[in-house]
């Protein structure tokens, strides 16, 4: 296996930049372009986990005066013999490093190629490996928590207990079936069967715990509806303002669709941006208000917000439309611009327009930022998520939540086979189909192209 | 003085990123959110140039898992203990451990502020400290070049000698002026005049270095003039495509202003946008012109571009406009879209038209990049700067240009002094005058507000 390298750190210029060298010859090949200041040691011979200040050149050049962090095989990251070049944070010197490294015949590393070699040596396995992933893109208190929690083992070990009890009676009842027509029985019927409901159970617990899993990670979907004049953008102003730089740093990340995410007290809300319903009737019936509605399908939450100083006419209209379809969700209802009105003139149109909404409201004032906290509360508290801690075991990974969907689905069939009484090599199938998909998780099984899936979403120098 | 800390690396999300804490509460405040794991021992018992791997907690929850570098005074970048944490590169692992280090009573960095106190602790003079800030800008070999050899030194040790030759003069004229009327002389007059002149011929090579250290530095201004369907866009285009990274790189860093830098075999090339002339008659007058005017004379290189298959009927007026402007510059005449027309046809337009244009031109076509490399080659020679190396003096600092312009003044009044027997007391206030100039360079003096200047452009974090 080649020896690779990449810039660790952040893209771009900083006070100092971390390049990372491993593999058999990642001592040797630092050594050709390091030379350590008069009382230090080459690299090969430098001590595991100590550092030595050093000089790297380019010919006769001093490029830059850099120092060298030595990892020993096995214990590193990636389990292999490590160096972590940290050199002053200029992009030139970044490059110029990697391209001394290069010539002297390292190889440039792939996305992720330093998770998958610590997932190669057994110093992780697939799903924790793929947590390296989650907890770098993490931003918010909650989803660093599950993905931390699943990158220190999460549910991991539990399902490779499982696997192997699985492994054991599989091979028994393979080994009856090995005997053909003399109908012996090695396998414990009885024991089996509590074994499966045991893996049933656990494996139900971790696909329910997706739906909150996947919600933590990437944020819970809101739509906010409104007439085109209701002050949607300035709320969401508001709120993003309160989190800029949370905003900008998730911005910066790989997410596939950029929206407006807000992190309110360590939770993520995911805005969903809708065009305004008019306040025309002929309006109200074309393919905009359309989308709309299918926005509000997509959302757990939906904010309709109000503007009290210009109640629709069309208010009894839009309430039949938006109420029966956010059953399922939680419905806020934001009455906005009260800075505009006195609070006789805004009880007069109250009374006029709010008999067809619902009456649980929040009165606002998104311009002069009066109340909002109060609809943060209220999305916090329509968020309900159960407190996570470092315990909780909560899939968050679509890869997972799709392979324990089939396992349980297969062990499903296991069981119920032992029941009515199917005959063994059914039951067998069935049993192998569960481990496949568990062993899929945890890596013990994988093919070269799952591999290349989940580390090509890695990020270079990871 | 307090303990600091900050992100070293760049900033946003990365496979890791390091986390500089500097001060005599370095180790202790580290010990308070570290825990080395089981074989390790704290940060404070940890020897220098080692590294422990362990976890960051926030309460009882973990935060992170990391690895701990440790630095003990005075060997360290800032000559205080010193800790680097590498930690995940998520923004919010990164935020949070700079949250628990300041609720454990660390301050954050103030930009520059670790250099700033590696001046302060004498482990780099003041042009020196200036040269990080340098050698983290640079993005072509001979910006790096100059800025890696200040900050090694460069001239600040042959100036501070000076100096201090200065002071042995200065001190003894001063006696001679204590003793007043007594018609003594200490300092030897003629060792003095050629001390001075000797100052005076290492100032003018410094300040006239000048000249070519501020184009390495901040690139030499080319500005590309011609009609506005001539091509210049497309050409700067794929001259800007060639070198994509290292263009991106300089958008994301401090210049003030951002305008299209082309690296050319590590020479750096500075576009000055213009407006196109319009091959109308009455337009030549116009304001637009007139700057693009302005803009020829803040240009070393002036690349006038004429579109072969369609020639300006004003092509002797613009001539008439262009050459003049550019007798102190370097000229070069790009003919383009020479794919569109037969030789043929070319030189039967050329007839009519070139007798007016400098006959050594380049013909290329810039949507194939036909010939665009001779263009590159023809920038290179017009850019014609010495080739630099590791033991050539160069200044590329303003700050440092001003103060060396003054010294030089000063000690050319001093030496006419001498030579003309004027007063001692002028004399010496002459030198002294140089002292502080030569002085300012090297910080041996200088003002908070001096280094608030030049440490505030620093990123955070270096």
């Amino acid at each position: 296996m080649s020896t690779i390298c990449a810039i660790s750190t952040a893209p771009g210029t900083g006070g100092i930049a971390v390049i990372r060298i491993s593999g058999k010859e990642a001592f040797a090949l630092t050594d050709q372009i390091f030379q350590p200041n008069k009382q230090a040691i080459p690299v090969k011979k430098q001590l595991a986990y100590t550092l030595s200040y050093g000089k790297i050149y380019k010919g006769d050049e001093l490029l830059d005066e850099v120092v060298a962090a030595v990892f020993r095989a096995p214990n590193s990251f990636t389990g292999e013999d490590t160096v972590e070049i940290t050199c002053h944070g200029s992009t030139y010197i970044q490059q110029e490093i990697l391209r001394l490294l290069v010539e002297k015949g390292c190889t440039l590393a792939r996305p992720g190629e330093f998770t998958q070699r610590a997932f190669l040596n057994r110093k992780m396995d697939l799903s924790q490996a793929e947590a390296v992933a989650d907890v770098i893109a993490s931003s918010s208190a909650a989803a660093h928590r599950l993905a931390m929690n699943q990158m220190r083992g999460g549910f991991s070990h539990e399902l490779m207990l499982l696997r192997t009890q699985l492994v054991d009676f599989v091979s028994l009842i393979e080994l009856e079936l090995d005997f053909g027509e003399e109908d012996v029985e090695f396998a414990d019927r009885s024991r089996l069967s509590a074994l499966a409901s045991q893996i049933e159970t656990v494996l139900i617990r971790l696909v329910e715990s997706f739906k909150v899993g996947n919600v933590i990670k990437n944020g819970i979907p809101v739509v906010i509806v409104g007439e085109t004049n209701a002050g949607k953008s300035t709320l969401l102003n508001h709120l993003l303002n309160e989190e800029k730089a949370i905003v900008s740093d998730i911005h910066g990340t790989t997410r596939d669709a950029i929206e407006d995410i807000i992190n309110i007290q360590g939770m993520m809300f995911r805005f969903i941006d809708t065009a305004g319903i008019r306040d025309t009737s002929d309006a109200i019936e074309n393919l905009g208000i359309e989308r709309t509605f299918q926005k509000i399908d997509q959302a757990a939450i939906v904010i309709w917000m109000i503007d009290t100083t210009h109640y629709s006419k069309e208010i009894e209209f839009i309430a039949d439309q938006i109420i029966p379809r956010t059953q399922s969700k939680k419905l806020l209802i934001v009455i906005n611009k009260i800075d505009k009105l006195t609070p006789e003139e805004q009880a007069v149109l109250d009374e006029e327009f709010l008999p067809y909404v619902p009456s649980e409201r929040i009165y606002l004032s998104a311009k002069y930022k009066t109340n909002t906290d109060m609809l943060e509360k209220a999305l916090l508290k329509a968020a309900d998520l159960p407190e996570i801690n470092g315990q909780d075991v909560i899939v968050s990974n679509l890869r997972h939540y799709e392979a324990l969907s089939y396992a349980l689905e297969a062990i499903r069939r296991a069981a119920k086979g032992l029941q009515t009484g199917l005959p063994s090599d059914f039951i067998s199938q069935d049993i192998r189909e569960c481990m496949h998909y568990l062993g899929e998780i945890t890596g013990e099984i994988t093919t070269d192209e799952v591999l290349g899936n989940i580390f090509g979403r890695f990020c270079i120098g990871k």
